[in-house]
């Protein structure tokens, strides 16, 4: 056997200090297992960058020990990078119904065909040699969704996924404490939670109570409802399609992603949508407005979602009209505040009628409050514990929260993507790193674009670029053509004229002064024009534009 | 007499349908007054923008007819467009002590010296032949704040500024509800109120709230504590002094801003400052860590704030240590949470113990919410009522607050800014528009950057640019030097050197299949180079970078 072959190791290759993006590896006597493979949504400085996935630099390093993913739930931030890790490592993927069911329709987007999907019920085990992965049912904004417990013959892992407790959840799928209690009472030897409400207080209140203010607000409409939501939150779109119902209103789907997830969880059953209900977007004019209601897409403020461009008068087939009753139910994701704020000004602006977290509860959080976590921590009693899924200070207070609950603050384990825990039945440690970090899809480019790229990016938008090309005699190094000067996102150039004839007489100047020999270094030459230029430019506009001197030999 | 001369016009020029750059103007008998001078921080799409002021096209037009300039108080958004509109309209400028202090300060930044600041006292009056301007003295989260009255002989027009209730400021400075009360009773013609908060029921909190949380925070600490806050909140910082100054700890004050304000508050008698209980940053180094608090800018993650650089350890002076208390004393303004929270995670990471927001009650808003607004109201009673300082959706929840109120529904205005209100004792309407919107201040350039750089700058921060180069000979009309390519911002070129050449292969053959005309005329060939390199990259890398081909002669 080999050396250290026999440790039981946690490797996070995402969700730690980040929210998204989660993924983490197993790995024990030579064999890994993944749980979760998600992506995350570029941050600011990200520029032009479309999604962000893990590095999984360590498992393609170990290959051939990886033995299959296990999925908690289908949100993007754990099945997101799937297309991308699958076209490396192709092993079996478990999960259940609903979370294989919109894997599947993700992979055959990206053309992926030969899948080896498992569908797993609640409750159910699966063995991989070293390991038995069982499945357990939470509550989540996303039906279907499990925490995973791995036994091991070295003790039980836990990770309770993304999840919150709902005593009267929608699909009537109660989170399966007495299974939870039954483990925590066999001894877990590793926790890993959820942490990105730790900073709330109490408990997140039921889906259910987002239903009856549905219900009063669909009652007192008496025009067309427009409702923006997450697709996945299939709950949500249950209790609008019943709210609906209720008030003899048909439904039109609106929006890319919810029309896949209309379809998906429809077909596999986790809808319950009345027959004739469900009408075609062409043939809403066939009612009137007090028979319609629109769910969408855009409860983001995305600029390309329906929501939005309906509220910009740039859908195709829905604009929203003086009366119209818009529902935004969702809470601003922190980032998208101002983008949400926009479309509610803009739906405003077009007369509609708008109901927004400010103005009445009409969306709950699919994580745990602080007593949820509380009780998560005192059914599961484990010796050790890793905070996952959340930025720094989540972590760190969902790490104080334990301490609370009476856990010996050096069995409280910070963890970070890519430093590895090592785990034994009375020890766990941090013990060497595993490659982590973001790896950034641009287009068809993945991993392409690193901080070289960005930083241009980043010049680019803040000061534009000023371009300068002179051809030089290849004989007599004597400027033949040019200076040439063309600027993009600089100035104005018809504005500008002076300037940029001020800016040619400069670099005709300098390169005028150079002796023949320098003329022939092209690297002083591109120099000299960057610096000339450059001090020119900052003194005249206190601007900074990216100068790209360029020199051609005739 | 002209025509229409006698008519009262009210002109905003900003702040309506935006939070910041405030600016109104008010017009009768050919002569103008202005009430406020601010600027706006740029959004997100005003890629590199410094700051945002008004279009101030209206006055430049009526030059003469301008008269002076009010201030409300000392904010960014009410005095940050003076050094830009002074260059152009020099008029008298009217405002309190304190407010008038930091446009002085302001000012001599910019390098104005001509200045006409008269002070004002709250409770005095202005004649200006047709106006006489009346400050009255509000709350709010700088002191010395005032609401302005304009009496007119066709009735008196209220502008309440920025505001709040506080029944215990820190100052004493009461809110003057007797003279808001009588100027009431006289009949107002037309209201303007802030719309800040109006989507919050209830009532603002007292500032005098905070002190008393900061006195337990400081009461418990062991180490340094770090306060951030905005300078600005001259209140906060007495309360920050008086809580150091009751634990027996001496103040460092840091950053540009904060060292200023402390400076003119502190001169000028606002500020209390304890003999001795000042020290410099430079003889930090003298006392305990016990015996120390710093107050800092930095509330709102700015990234080059001081509390920023001392989190990342990039401060000269200042790092932050594992120990520290850390108090962000501010809550994040929309659009700036994710930089807040990134502070807040580098503070955790370095060790520090951090209060923020999400976990005690350390800031109070400087903003009415509703029952104070409606209290306003009710002192005012006026018979015309436009919404003033928010985004659409506040404005017209303003407008639904006045008539809840009693107001009828077609006495309250939402305008814009732009949109010239009439008012006449009987009736008020817009008529015409003045030019309005953003003039962009980048670097020393006001006005120069407009829709085209801004996309430019867009479209190369998202996918960078290829610039092709090709020289051309004058008689044959061949390619005597090039293509040359670069490119920045698109790929990372090394990694990339496959789809250069490709791309040069591709500029060379399209040339190449050009007839002799064809490559005369100089626009049809940068088309076609734009043209096909754009459809080979996007085919390749699903990304469409800005292509700047380049045709020289020689």
């Amino acid at each position: 056997m080999k050396k250290n072959s026999s440790k039981l190791k946690i490797i996070p290759l995402g969700g730690l200090n980040e929210i998204g993006k989660n993924m983490t590896a197993i790995e024990y006597k030579d064999e890994i297992i993944i749980i979760d493979c998600g992506l995350s949504f570029p941050e600011d400085e990200m520029l032009g960058i479309d999604i962000v996935i893990p590095d999984i630099t360590y498992l393609l390093k170990n290959k051939d020990k990886v033995k299959a993913i296990f999925l908690t739930h289908g949100h993007e931030d754990h099945i997101g990078a799937l297309p991308y890790v699958l076209k490396k490592i192709n092993v079996p993927i478990y999960g259940t119904k609903l979370t294989l069911g919109l894997v599947e329709f993700k992979l055959k987007e990206h053309k992926i065909n030969n899948l080896k999907l498992q569908v797993v019920k609640p409750g159910q085990n699966i063995k991989k040699s070293n390991f038995e992965v069982e499945f357990i049912r939470v509550n989540h904004s996303i039906p279907d969704a499990c925490a995973i417990a791995v036994h091991t013959d070295m003790g039980i892992l836990f990770h309770t996924g993304d999840f919150k407790i709902d005593h009267t959840p929608i699909d009537k799928d109660l989170m399966d404490f007495g299974r939870i209690a039954e483990i925590g009472s066999k001894g877990v030897l590793l926790l890993m939670a959820d942490s990105t409400n730790v900073e709330r207080p109490g408990a997140t209140m039921s889906e259910r109570t987002v239903g009856s203010n549905l219900d009063e607000i669909f009652g007192g409409a008496k025009n067309r409802i427009i409702v923006a939501t997450f697709a996945s939150n299939v709950h949500r779109l249950q209790q609008i399609i019943n709210s609906a119902h209720k008030y003899h209103r048909k439904v039109v789907v609106s929006g890319r992603s919810m029309v896949n997830v209309v379809g998906v969880a429809g077909e596999l059953g986790y809808l319950q949508i009345p027959e004739g209900i469900l009408i075609d977007i062409n043939d809403m004019g066939n009612y009137n407005e007090s028979e319609l209601v629109i769910i969408t897409t855009g409860s983001q403020g995305e600029p390309m979602s329906a929501l939005s461009r309906m509220a910009a008068a740039e859908h195709r087939k829905l604009e929203v009209q003086p009366g119209d009753l818009v529902v935004i139910s969702a809470n601003p994701i922190p980032g998208n505040e101002k983008l949400v704020s926009r479309v509610i000004n803009q739906l405003f602006e077009r007369g509609a009628e708008v109901i927004y977290e400010a103005l009445a509860d009409i969306h709950v959080s699919g994580h745990a409050c602080q007593e949820e976590l509380k009780l998560m921590h005192r059914l599961i009693k484990p010796k050790f514990f890793m905070p996952v899924h959340g930025e720094y200070r989540h972590l760190k207070q969902h790490g104080e929260l334990a301490v609370e609950l009476g856990m010996p603050k050096k069995n409280v384990l910070i963890g970070s993507n890519g430093a590895i825990l090592e785990v034994e039945p009375n020890s766990a440690k941090f013990a060497g790193t595993a490659p982590s970090g973001n790896i950034l899809v641009d287009g068809l480019g993945v991993g392409d674009v690193g901080n070289i790229v960005l930083r241009d990016r980043r010049h680019l938008s803040e000061d534009g670029l000023m371009v300068v090309v002179v051809t030089i005699s290849r004989e007599s190094g004597e400027i033949v053509a040019g200076p040439d000067i063309i600027s993009r996102g600089f100035v104005y150039v018809r504005e500008s004229e002076d300037l940029m004839q001020n800016a040619k007489l400069i670099v005709r100047k300098s390169l005028e002064d150079c002796s023949d020999r320098q003329m022939k270094e092209w690297s002083y030459l591109k120099n000299l024009i960057k610096d000339e230029l450059r001090n020119f430019l900052y003194q005249k506009t206190k601007r900074n534009p990216m100068i790209l001197p360029i020199i051609m030999e005739v």
